[in-house]
């Protein structure tokens, strides 16, 4: 880290309550690269001033609004003002903070789904490619190592030719209309206001395929979905089933579901080559396993030496002492500030810095999002090739 | 076993090198209650004589073809003659044996799927009605204890209300032209004119909706199919994934494919009820995993005294010594063969003895398939529902 | 099968309530190759007959006593008469039953332990000798194909030198009293007049010995045991860990026990070696995992064509359709019936049929459960080797 | 964190190349509630200086050796100076800055072992005690949620009485004689002048006894160890099999390795009561299986309501996001530097704050491993009761 301080930034949403604010902070806290030093936490200035005060802020950068943070951040001098925005707050959201911070200068971390329309998305890749922003989206089950293993098998050939992509995403904690019962992570995932035109598939269906695009680098052609919703009084779809056609022939299951009881958070996928296949479960997330069809199963273990470089630079600690979810998404954290720090002192981008989402990313999701709806409506197969402006 | 002696069967197929007639061969022999004494193993009546020196038959008992089978076995007196034909031919040939030995009054064991069309199936329905018939398809994977406890925790409401069923097939053996090198198995199965309009759904697909159909009750209403050959070459599809629309409005997602490569007989199920999910995998078949929105998981294993009456009496052996796909096998065949007994012998049936898939399972699944096939060319949802002669 | 004919076998124990009796007849059955013909179930002339009738026995072949057996069937002619025995009483009428059926020319299928006494196995050792009987002891768990895999890779070097075995039997069945309940398996297995010196090492402590002694061939030096009865009223052991030194240096633990509740029939072996370790669980035996300092895990699977030729010798059906306890407890039935079989015809025996435990075994076994008793006793390390009379 | 400032240390030792060193300022940081503002890494003052720099640390506070920067931080006002020092030096290390700290007014956080001598151990029991020192052991592992839900389910008697405790720590990076390759980290820990009187059992078996006895709560009465050095040309144990007689007449078997080929860092622990049992392994930490004798296991998973207190108390994120090894770590620091803030404030501690390793853990650690020692040369059963001065 050759800039010679630690990478400042500013939290937007993340107040009480939230789950996901505390999740980033943690992520970003974890290496020691990364301070926290300003935050517009909350609507209410209040729950704002409050938040910051628990996280031990100085109160003259605990603001009330993301816009009076980016007006009075952008006024302090270089060196003490934020480097980036992370913006933590319910999907609709995001573009608005996104659109005035990277205006005003500052790069940005932002979570998922970027946007709430294809519209927006594309005038944020817009926004970033004029200003030369850093843009990093929180997909962060692409952020584990044996994530990134996965993808250098696939690149490599060792599965060959894909042919078959299978990738889930079961949880079961909306099984029931908690939304009714005032449940704060409920509420806005469920409101077509705050969430956008879908739940299930825009909250975790969006994840689901950037993994498997991530791993696989094939790009969708067509889909086929079909969505319902299950609990009774529910504004917006609950689950969600896809068979998915890949540009040069390959085939895909695609399925989300915010009903699947008794599961937890069980993101996986599976990929199927000419000469190999894999398998990759977030909820035990230290081993890949690769499979043949004249060998034995081999399973490759987070921290050996026998990995690739890139998923060796992104673990920390060594084999058989298991890292998990917040290092994964540290690993977003640690190389978006890195290629921020690059950017501010003009260095060399360190060979993998630059393995993060991006705002093309963020688009391709929100562009899928869409097409899922779409599709589930005329209850058809609908064409759902889509590149991203640059 | 009340008769006083042993069931006799004669087979029709099994000849050298088939695979599944030795399966059924050792089913059948494992509890000592039913006992080969005939068979017309292969067209070829060379390779039938062999195989019935092979397995020590009496050689004025194999025969060269299976209308004579019939024909002699008809003419021996009663307790000499077989009691039930057991058909494990490719897929063209079960209907026309099946036929003969219901009208020359034999019970039947025939292997899945049970016909070529569903105009045969039908008619095999009604024969079945006509003369008495035991008649039983071996979809062999109902015939675990564990798929047996997973239906009656469905039965029994121990899932709440089913929503969503996801059941796979994968299979990697095919993934090659495998048929063009010879390989008896892969020949038949990828002929339209032995395997019949399928070969993927045909061969393993069926025993998804069956295993899914057996332990859930419910009806397929609408389905949309996407069908793939991938392999180049090959005549009949070889990939295959369903969306399903169940009757009261359960989802699912049914897939079945033969080149997943590495994946050896990988047949699985998960259900979502409203209360609790439940998953089997056929691999290590000895336990079924409850999970629950709020609380442990629940692992329940086979030979314990906790389990449901069905599950104890369709197991053989204490807790901890694993059962397998065999003793699965033999339970239709043990199950047929009490069932043949109690008839004969005009016996009240066993309470759990009527428990394997009947003619009408096996036109359900023959209906599938060619449902499956005509949705996947349609590119399109279509009406699935049916309901087979009684 | 060169004999033309089945073996035929006649069983000594096994009567109503008998859990391996009914194991034993299953196994013999399932390869169609072997035949029950007689039998004296039990020292009660009404139980045996009533479990000839339930076989479907021919009754001047239910015998009242084991001594009657042997004469009654030394009197039949050749062909007629059993080829072999299968002793499946308690153990300590093991060593009277041989003898009888050894002196009147049969040869042997026996339960294990061999004898309550090492003079027992010795003289049973020179009787094997002295009449060229083929005994099998039904050390079932290395008739495992995995097991014979795992043996393979030992004596192909794949693992360097081996340094450290690990081998578990861990049980909860007898965690209470339950021979004051009557129940018949506790029973005998806690009698001393009965079972012998040992309940826990003689009746598991016992195959956790053979089987590690399988798969490495490594001979016991010395043993320290701590052996336990932790259920007030029993009158021998119910648990028992041993530290272990081997013959050139290995260290091992074996531990057996039957009162780790919650634990169904865990055998389980870990052997490290100075380049790789191997573990296989007898729980989900179609796998067996090897490890590597630099290399991902190997997960080797039954019915694969890239395994040892004794693997595949010994395994019935394809991958993915698992194998299990019965099929492993078949392979010794078979590999002795085939081995019987060429003794008779004076055929050569096939290149795996000999691959099944022997008297030598049991001996060792034997002596393994006197040591083991006798270090704990005296709380010390003792010297432990011991060779058989071959 | 009622203080209003972050807790701030200073640590000793984790210079360049140092594991461990960074794995405690991570867990530190993690929660955003600890600050690292002082170091003297290296005992090479050029090392210290190029660590302190790394970390961007005020240079002023990057001391030339740990008695510098006792004496120098001392002079600091309150709030600046550090309030804890973090000690990860090798184990010979420890005794004497934790002595220099204590006596100088600081707080200690302490790697393990804690000393080389059961006298150095009680001198720090007693230091301790005097100065009213908040003194945290960093057996990191009991700081997992799950390994804390299994103290309380023990506790609560859903186990019953316990009878047996299997704890293993196989490991296998030492299986070659990595410290004459100059291996930091193999050589101190292989070397009798820094690692002390054991190297396995020292470093990894002390996890395991704390491990057991944090989980069951019973006190070791005897052991017999089997210690073995396999490596040629090693000074200490790499291997170590110990029996254990826990008082009230539990039976125990503990091991660990450092020649385990194959094995990365699986410590793990089975636990048998009269009721039930458990079993947790650190690789997949998120589970906790518990068997029963008459009912289904049950799979408790972190993060849920139904969980204890205490074990959601030291859990962050929600079910199906996995923690891991950083967590568990950053559970001893978060709860120790709650415990001092608490101190310093003179509030009320929190309920669950005080749940981390002491230094009475400490010296029974190390009288186990001096103990384990003397009873592998013995090669016999030993005494090894003991209680710490308190």
């Amino acid at each position: 880290m050759s800039l010679g301080r630690r990478i400042r930034y500013g939290m937007v949403g993340g107040g009480p309550g939230a789950f996901i604010g505390a999740v980033h902070r943690k992520a970003a806290a974890l290496d020691g690269e990364i301070e926290l030093v300003a935050g517009a936490f909350s609507s209410d200035p209040d729950k704002s001033r409050q938040q910051g005060e628990e996280l031990l802020l100085d109160s003259s950068r605990v603001y009330s609004s993301y816009q009076e943070m980016a007006e009075q951040e952008s006024l302090l001098p270089d060196g003490e003002r934020i480097d980036f925005v992370s913006i933590v707050t319910p999907n609709h959201v995001h573009f608005h903070v996104a659109k005035v911070f990277i205006e005003a200068g500052f790069h940005v971390v932002c979570d998922k789904p970027m946007t709430n329309t294809v519209e927006d998305a594309e005038s944020l890749c817009k926004l970033v490619s004029k200003h030369g922003t850093v843009f990093a989206l929180t997909h962060n089950y692409t952020g584990y190592p044996m994530v990134k293993q996965a993808r250098e098998l696939v690149r490599n050939g060792e599965l060959g030719e894909i042919r078959k992509v299978v990738v889930e995403y079961p949880q079961g904690w909306l099984a029931t209309l908690l939304e009714a019962e005032g449940a704060k992570q409920a509420v806005w995932r469920t409101d077509p206001n705050q969430a956008g035109v879908s739940s299930c598939i825009g909250d975790i269906g969006s994840h689901a395929e950037n993994l498997a695009r991530y791993i696989t680098e094939l790009e969708i052609e067509e889909i086929c979905a079909d969505l319902t919703t299950f609990v009774s009084g529910r504004q917006l779809e609950d689950d969600g089933n896809l068979l998915v056609h890949y540009k040069g022939g390959a085939r895909g299951i695609l399925y989300a579901s915010q009903i699947s009881v008794g599961e937890e958070n069980d993101i996986n996928i599976r990929v199927y080559g000419t000469k190999a296949s894999l398998k990759w479960r977030q909820e035990n997330p230290n081993y890949l396993s690769v499979k043949y069809p004249d060998g034995p199963e081999q399973v490759y273990k987070r921290g050996n030496d026998y990995l690739s470089e890139i998923a060796i630079h992104n673990s920390r600690i060594p084999f058989g002492h298991p890292e998990a979810f917040i290092e994964a998404f540290a690993n977003i954290y640690v190389n978006a500030s890195r290629t921020i720090s690059a950017k501010i002192a003009g260095y060399d981008l360190g060979t993998f810095d630059s393995d993060f989402p991006t705002v093309q990313d963020g688009a391709i999701g929100v562009h899928f999002i869409h097409k899922a709806v779409e599709s589930g409506k005329a209850r058809a197969w609908i064409n759902a090739s889509y590149t991203p402006p640059q």
